[in-house]
């Protein structure tokens, strides 16, 4: 029986690494393509993330930092990077609340995306929080960032300024509007 | 007047580059960060993408094809990487016709997006394109993928079991639901 996700298989002939970072890091993979011709494929490797679409009446609470890739500040929902062996579902209200300072104990699960399956293995997981308690943020030391709420039209007008333009809020801000539209998320 | 896109700017002291691939590159960019200490990020440098949410009468033309960073096959929307100095529109147009054969004239930006913007550049731009006229497929030549046309309930149920979970194209399957709910995409 042939496993459906085994479709065009690119056999490992070798692994060459290439770099080990603080975040990701990266290897090349020699591979024979079905066809048994030989190809190579760049690939990253990242620990997981989550990402939270915090609903505070009728807001979403998001954050603005410095992304040094873009050489720009955006604005985007709360998120991060999983810990070793860490939970999603914990991460999400972990990064929250390190990020916003919000807490809440109504937490769903909306999808689990790979965000760019070309190149990288990075899987993050989405979620909608609601019955947010207001508490105290605390950043990573390395992190600087500015916490706002603000409602879905005032989300699409960022969306056309790009001062949002990351996959996970686009993604949140649809997710969002779905669920004011049809009820469910 | 401070520049609102540079708000807690990190400011370059150093660039060390690591790799230089097919597709992407990696460094590591030293920075002071605006408490004056310093840090390191690691930069995954991409070219851009552009994906095509390609609709034929009552569904959306998707690609199986395998993802080596993910070990196994996924069903995605047509996408594929810019080519050095390409319009993303007509890129996204050439990705359609060599990944399905379809061509078409009528094609609208839907949005375009930081993939991942914690490590990487990589913005992908998403367009929908309507009126398809059937051609012949011409993929790459390490390229192998299989087209098929699904409903809007084949793409959810294909979200549930994870044959489709990358984000672009549940993003481009919340547009489409979207545009059937309000008529604007």
């Amino acid at each position: 029986m042939t496993d459906v996700h085994k479709k065009f298989e690119e056999k490992t002939i070798r692994t060459e690494p290439i770099f080990t970072g603080k975040i990701i890091s990266l290897q090349v993979d020699h591979v024979e393509l079905p066809n048994g011709e030989v190809a190579t494929r760049e690939i990253v490797k990242h620990p997981g993330a989550v990402a939270v679409l915090a609903l505070l009446d009728d807001k979403m609470i998001v954050v603005e930092q410095y992304r040094k890739p873009l050489e720009k500040s955006q604005v985007e929902i709360p998120a991060g990077k999983l810990d070793a062996g860490e939970d999603p579902l914990h991460a999400a209200l972990r990064e929250l609340e390190e990020e916003t300072g919000y807490k809440s104990d109504q937490i769903r699960h909306i999808s689990s995306f790979y965000t760019s399956p070309g190149f990288a293995d990075e899987l993050l997981h989405l979620y909608v929080v609601e019955n947010l308690v207001k508490g105290e943020a605390r950043p990573d030391e390395d992190e600087f960032l500015e916490c706002e709420a603000i409602t879905l039209e005032e989300a699409q007008q960022y969306i056309r300024e790009q001062r949002i333009s990351d996959a996970k809020t686009i993604m949140a801000v649809y997710a969002w509007q779905l669920y004011k539209l049809t009820g469910s998320i």
